[in-house]
């Protein structure tokens, strides 16, 4: 079968962008594909799904500090500059069929990274490796290159009935 | 913590809304969560998903067919009333923190099961069990009684651009 690698994009104000990508990443570690997971944002969290992650022996790296503050900006930023770095190279690498770049577009939102450096990510890798792009308000120009594009879009949310987050199902 | 079932829906013409979904019962599970995941449609697909749930140890039963065709919707129909009845003894069971009922807002889309069904689940379970509905076009009485709803929406997809399905990505 003709194999392309596919620039896809989660992005919205919804659930589900990170959990659809790692369900993602899931199943194609399950087919045999080489799956590598980048997180930009998130410092050590999400322990469920990196228990699961970690059984089943996909690589997942977290690369940034949790939530951007005032106070943390500018590790942040060079902490997001030392992951895109990584991220060129493991691209470059081409030992990987699907890369999951996980917050990155968040990252440009807030100023840690340019759309110009991400965009630049599509350029470098080999023609058969598939990127996954997650985080809320996708840069237009990441929208434009993506192959697949998903907004998730928040219609309900049990906040606004006054229940609180539920451990293993929102964290 | 206050522990509180949620009702979850992910609904939409887009991708994720399975993918989201086991991702989420692959975190909780990973966070100690007991979980069952049922299929309302699928026959014997998926196959990384499902390689990786399995090793995981997460309980997947498919219950349908496949695809919904004219020749086989009435042996569909007949199925989706065993699968709802095998939801309905499960959920009285109390022996699940988390249920997923893949697909099953498709089954009533086509007519296959009822909305009333659906929200009669609901009505039964556990006040701490969690519930996740998936696929497009929930009806909008289980939108009403969700907590938490998500619409997966299709931006842009690679058919578009007359790229083929990818092995372990879309399939």
């Amino acid at each position: 079968m003709e194999r392309h690698g596919l620039i896809l994009v989660h992005t919205g104000d919804g659930k589900g962008k990170t959990t659809a990508a790692l369900g993602l990443a899931i199943r194609a570690f399950g087919a045999g594909l080489k799956v590598l997971i980048l997180q930009f944002i998130k410092g050590a969290r999400r322990s469920g799904e990196l228990e699961a992650l970690k059984i089943l022996g996909v690589e997942v790296r977290q690369l940034g500090l949790g939530f951007i503050t005032k106070e943390n900006f500018s590790e942040q930023k060079n902490l997001a500059h030392s992951a895109i770095e990584i991220a060129r190279q493991e691209i470059l690498s081409g030992a990987w069929d699907l890369i999951v770049l996980d917050e990155i577009n968040y990252a440009v939102k807030f100023g840690l990274l340019d759309a110009q450096e991400i965009l630049e990510l599509i350029k470098i890798r080999p023609p058969q490796m598939h990127l996954v792009f997650t985080g809320r308000a996708a840069p237009p120009e990441l929208i434009d290159a993506a192959d697949l594009v998903t907004e998730m879009k928040l219609i309900k949310h049990p906040f606004q009935k006054g229940i609180v987050a539920q451990a293993g199902i929102e964290f």
